[in-house]
This record gives C-alpha cells, structure tokens and sequence, in this order.
C-alpha cells in the first residue's frame, strides 16, 4: 500500500538490532485516518462477506483492528495476554514466545465470543517472528471458526514470520513488507 | 448515557469481589457501532475546539479511544506499561499500582508525542479506583499540555476513583456510573 510505505519512508526508524519504529503513526501515537484507509484496504482485498469478528491480540493491533472491525461492520474480539484475574473458566488458550518480553505468554480468548459458527479475519499491526499471529491462528482453530484471512501493517520480510504463515495457508496480506531497513532507508518487497 | 446503561443492565454480569463484567460489548469482544455512538457522545459534551490528541493507556481503552480520536480527528496517543525494550529514553513516567495485576506498574509515554502545545482529551473504558487514570493525568501535567477532560464509559461509582479524580479538578464524565451491582441487578446514579 503505496500510503503506508510512503509514510514510513518519510517518519520510520531503525533502532540497533534491527528494531523499526513507527510509533509516531502506528503504535504509540495512532494516525486514525490512516488506520481507516488500511481498513478500507483490508476490506477491498479480502473477501468478507459473512465475516462476524475481526480478531487480534492487545495490546497495539487494537487500534487498527477496531477500525477495520467498524469498517466491516462487526464486533472487534482480542486475545489477552494472561495475568488478570477478572477472566474466569472457559477459556481458548495459546502459548507463545514473546520477543517482546523475552519469555513464554499465554494467549487467551473467552469460549463465549467465538466459535464454529464464525468467520474471523485476523488483524494485526506488526509481523516480524510472528508468535502472537500464530497463537490467533491457534485460538481460531481451537474454536472451530473458519479463518478467511490475516490482515497486518507492516512485516518484516526479512523476519521467519510472514513466511511460516504463509507455508501454513494462512492468506497473509501485509500492506508493506520491509525486506531492508538500514542507515540508507527501507527496501519495500515487490519494489514499491 | 441511556443506550449504555441499557446494555449494561441487558448483558452485564456482577463476578465475587464486585467485578463487573461487560466484555461482551466493552472490553474482549468490543461492539465498534456502540463505540461510535459513545465516541459522538463523548464530542459533544466537551469542548474539543483545538484538541491536539486523545490519550489512552494500554489495552482495553485503545478502542474506545481509537474511535473518539477518529471521531475528532485527531490521533490517538496510548501509554504503555513499562515492559518492553522497544522505547528508548526520552520517556514521561508515572508509577501507578494495578489492583489487576496486584503490583506497581509504570506507565511511560515517549516525550515526542506530547508537549506544552498540546490539549488532550483522556479517554477510558472503565474507571474503579482510578489509578490508571491518574497516571494518564500525571502523564499531561508532567508534558506541559492542557487536559480538556476525561470521558470514561463504565465508572464504578461505589470505588473511589471517580471522586478523587473530580476532587482534583478533572472534569470527568462518565457514561454510565454504576452505583449497586448485585445479584438483583444494576443501581445507576442519576437514577437512569
């Protein structure tokens, strides 16, 4: 998406080990208008008819997830990192690794809100190993739903996550896939 | 505000140890139309003539925030709680306890997106005893900004938040101040 990877041309940076910044439109401040145009983009890519939920994770996808639900005219549904204890009993559950926070998180989803009667699209704003989409795409499993696709941000193409997915079947759709980032700027797959 | 206290009575759920639970259309599963109309409500009660941002904290609020922020079409700024490696220096705190989590939490927000020029609105899902919120508070003062207000959706009205952030002079306005929450149901103040 031409918007998006101008955008991060022109405000992204690259922090040692190969961390990029965009939090000054995508994930600390949040540039609304341009989560409406990435969700107007989801929605013209995948084909949503009889979507019932759009599903991320906490805590920064919910921004553009939110938007992306209202763009499709659904209920927005996100997995929760376990540590609160205002979550009783029937749960879906996913452990993954936390790159993030340097050690195993447990993903978790209320039974009540999802199961083999929906049809989930997956949103997210950043890919790079790809644990926390992983552990969506498991809680999808688990509730019998039928995943129609995974919308993200920004991948890191240079990272195993955007390509384990795809290796899974999962119809990944990232809207800029960095495969460079460096002092002389980024290198956006398929050119653009 | 009529349309969420009627869901609240419809769909909300009173746990042990007075937790009130509305994650059906508030905080796990979010209802993004219900969003939009508290987001309106949210716009015309304050005057938002020169706001600059709608600040949040991290994770539940980011929705409600992200769409009042749309709805003003101004960005959306969240506060993290202190974990990740990702954030540099340059950072506003606030140490705030986390009755969620049961421990001390920081909340940070990076300097860049926050300054003297700015008038902010705070925005949250829910309000009990309000430590989130003063972090928020803390968070604008600290940055030199103007705090137009704050609009919560759900407050706990029988927990001491809302009352010590009104003492303080933050002009807040809850949409829905549940006063009684028992096995018969749902006390609000103002009687609606």
């Amino acid at each position: 998406m031409q918007l998006l990877q101008d955008r991060i041309r022109a405000e992204g940076r690259v922090l040692p080990g190969n961390i990029i910044k965009v939090d000054g439109f995508l994930n600390h401040r949040v540039d609304t208008a341009l989560m409406r145009e990435m969700a107007k983009e989801f929605a013209k890519h995948f084909n949503t008819e009889g979507v019932t939920a759009v599903l991320t994770v906490e805590a920064s996808g919910i921004a553009l997830a939110t938007i992306t639900a209202e763009e499709l005219g659904v209920p927005l549904l996100f997995a929760k990192k376990a540590k609160s204890d205002n979550i009783e009993g029937g749960l879906y559950r996913s452990e993954i690794y936390s790159y993030t926070y340097k050690k195993a998180v447990t993903l978790i989803m209320a039974k009540d809100w999802l199961g083999p009667e929906d049809k989930v699209l997956i949103v997210d704003d950043f890919l790079a190993n790809g644990e926390a989409l992983r552990g969506l795409v498991e809680i999808v499993e688990q509730s019998g739903a039928e995943l129609i696709g995974m919308g993200v941000a920004v991948e890191k193409g240079f990272q195993p996550g955007g390509a384990k997915l795809r290796e899974q079947g999962v119809d990944l759709y990232s809207l800029a896939i960095i495969e460079k980032a460096d002092e002389n700027g980024f290198v956006f797959r398929y050119g653009v």
